[in-house]
């Protein structure tokens, strides 16, 4: 039996900040990654998150992000790893909290935005992140761009690491993300989309830009819900999951 | 054998922004109420202090506020008591697990500011933080104005509460602090405080601006450590408590 | 003839966090009330709403607030009338010069949210606002309810004032707006509240909602454009204007 | 008649958080570089500021820098040159009115820490800075690292540029300072400092750390404030300028 998980980035309102379509999105998806306060997310909407999560039995992780509201976490910064150890720590510690007051557990970890996109080349960056996990606690899932520095980090560290594929971007001979700079990085045709994930999901294998085949590991796929045409690409994928009798994840276990 | 314990505001420097003499407090003190990232302190800060705490053999607190860094959690702010119950378990949580990484534990939990002052005159938002705590952990004991609807709040939901009482303020005949905003309500002589203080803790007595006298229960002293003259104050208040046979506490015990 | 203006709040997004339909929004009214960075707006926000509003011809003016991004400024504080002076000083002086560098004036202010509404009764803190708005430019207009307190102070002050009228809301007998907590706050029937407002207009009188006739003097009307429905009523509004021979102010004069 | 100018980072302090010991500094400098409330600094803190500044005739500058509270806007941001543009403005907007409504006018501006750093090397932001200056007004100075990409990009906008030379850092054959990661960066013998100052303003020479002289036109000399030794150096400075005949400037002109 293939399985496969699906996750997305959810809890990231802010005050009267209202951003994305969390409820219709937690129908969809077996894992939310929720905002912890630090580039988006506040103490209320993530208590009103996780209640929702487990409400649609979706597995709860936390999103932490460097500390820039104002740039949503998307900026660069340079920090010491002594100093990303701390900020992980702290976001980490305070959903947990909720998570645990609420009733349900945090499962996993996903680091947002430009911390994601730098840890997933810096392996300093990536211990830290890796280590602050495992310190939290040693059972939690470290979610990491497949392949990446970071999903190395946490395998060393001793962590079950998710490789995470996405289905609307291209992929470099050496495994990376085509920068967002750069004219082909997204694909915008759903059918080749979703053709792609389950070659991925089924074969390890993903074409790259220059048309080399890659090997990539595909445990988890990142979904937006920002908008109804996102809601229907996931409908339409689930769907092929079910033809190809791959199972959407219930849970995670140590291989 | 007369315990008594004497807790102190830390961690509440912001980045750049160093606020207190911290390493210097530290030596003095039995409890140190460490702040949380929402009036002061940050996740470094609260690292560093949960080291240096635990250096000294100090037990370590939470110092929850308002949402509030440019007011210093200073300003009242009318928050639902969801809203409440919401920043103390985010902030709890936070420096909770802060502790854990640094292999110590959180003992107990004291609002800061505004938020202190409030929930001293009003049940709704006690009750908000007493149960947020007990939720957290219902071994965590809540530093309250000695007293007050806080206290009560604390007690009836079954935590062990520790009564705060303050060396160099005046109180009213109901028990509660005299305003700051009049002139009686500082006491600025160190020897008329520190005979005070005795009787508060020897006698569960202390003399009301209207010269009766009222009953009051000292089980924690807040003490300061911004200047040298409020350390000095502190020595003096310890060799006294030698005198007078009266040990600093080690520990909380359910009575 | 008769004039009237329509002004609405807009440029309130932050960041990533985006907050109304501004661009719809200003094909309708003839005065923007800009955020400034506190309660909502950042400095790039607050470029591509001078843009726009310049585009569609509608006049400019300041929607200073409390430095209180995550209660949006809706959150009372109490602050000193030398702080309240201070921040408003810094908002407008910020805006002015964004409409300055972009080939504009501004022309107004409105306070926003709890310093609106905690002005509009409170004559220390009107008397701040009221300074600070004539200390940057004794021309600008003071946007403030109809017969408050702030609108008194900026009489006193010798500033234009614009009375601001809700047609949405009830009134008490005093002039004062029904509080949202009471259940008769708000007006939900668009033909009704078309009605009032153009006796208010035209009449100078709206019914209290104790069925008394109270006087109002409406300078500009409030209007939404938060989703479609707001929008469409100010459409309609707008149809009856015409119908009743009422037109969309232009510019202010001193009376 | 040589003439110089001493600035100095002031009105760094943000609400409870004190830095810096800015009414003695004062008595020394002749132009204080005002925080605009982004990297440090608040609305209450500028309007002191200014009137301190004021009462002891030191000119002022806005010294505007990344909205980067927590770290001190020393933290390197990648922003787009529209980004930079923007936050100038409002920066320098908000400053401008402080001045005006206390009976004074704004002299120059210098950015702030990784803003001042990365302009000094990068002529896109250096091209936003000057411009937004420019557009503000015209007559503002703009303070630079001497012989920097900032001190090029005022010069071509037609700004009067200020070249800043630093008496404890040393520089390298390019011009530019010696990184503070290298252990040579810092010079921290007071009388060799002082005698390089004296060169650089009466001969435009400085030794770079290879040994060779490089060129370099001192303007404005940073001087520091946080602690008394900082202080006194200052005053070493000045009594060395008096014997070498060198005096404090007053005003720019264009050259």
């Amino acid at each position: 039996m293939i399985v496969i998980d699906l996750n997305s980035d959810l809890g990231e309102s802010f005050g009267a900040f209202k951003i994305g379509n969390d409820e219709e999105v937690l129908k969809h998806i077996s894992s939310a990654n929720v905002a912890c306060g630090y580039h988006g997310g506040d103490h209320n909407v993530m208590f009103e998150t996780v209640r929702r999560a487990k409400k649609y039995g979706v597995q709860i992780g936390a999103h932490p992000g460097f500390p820039d509201l104002s740039g949503f976490g998307r900026r660069e910064m340079k920090l010491t790893p002594r100093e990303i150890y701390n900020l992980m720590i702290y976001q980490i510690g305070a959903l947990q909290v909720v998570c645990k007051v609420n009733g349900t557990n945090l499962v996993h970890v996903k680091p947002h935005g430009a911390l994601y996109n730098m840890a997933s080349k810096d392996r300093f960056m990536s211990d830290s992140i890796a280590q602050a996990i495992f310190d939290v606690n040693p059972e939690l899932v470290l979610f990491a761009l497949a392949g990446s520095e970071l999903a190395k980090a946490g395998e060393e560290r001793g962590l079950v690491v998710a490789g995470e594929v996405f289905a609307d971007r291209t992929y470099q001979t050496d495994g990376t993300l085509t920068s967002r700079q750069e004219k082909n990085a997204m694909i915008h045709d759903s059918e080749y989309a979703i053709t792609r994930v389950i070659r991925m999901i089924k074969e390890g294998k993903v074409e790259a830009v220059d048309g080399t085949d890659i090997d990539i590991h595909a445990d988890t796929i990142c979904v937006h819900g920002d908008d109804p045409h996102a809601l229907e690409f996931v409908s339409r994928l689930k769907q092929a999951f079910l033809q190809e009798n791959i199972q959407i994840r219930k849970s995670w276990e140590r291989k």
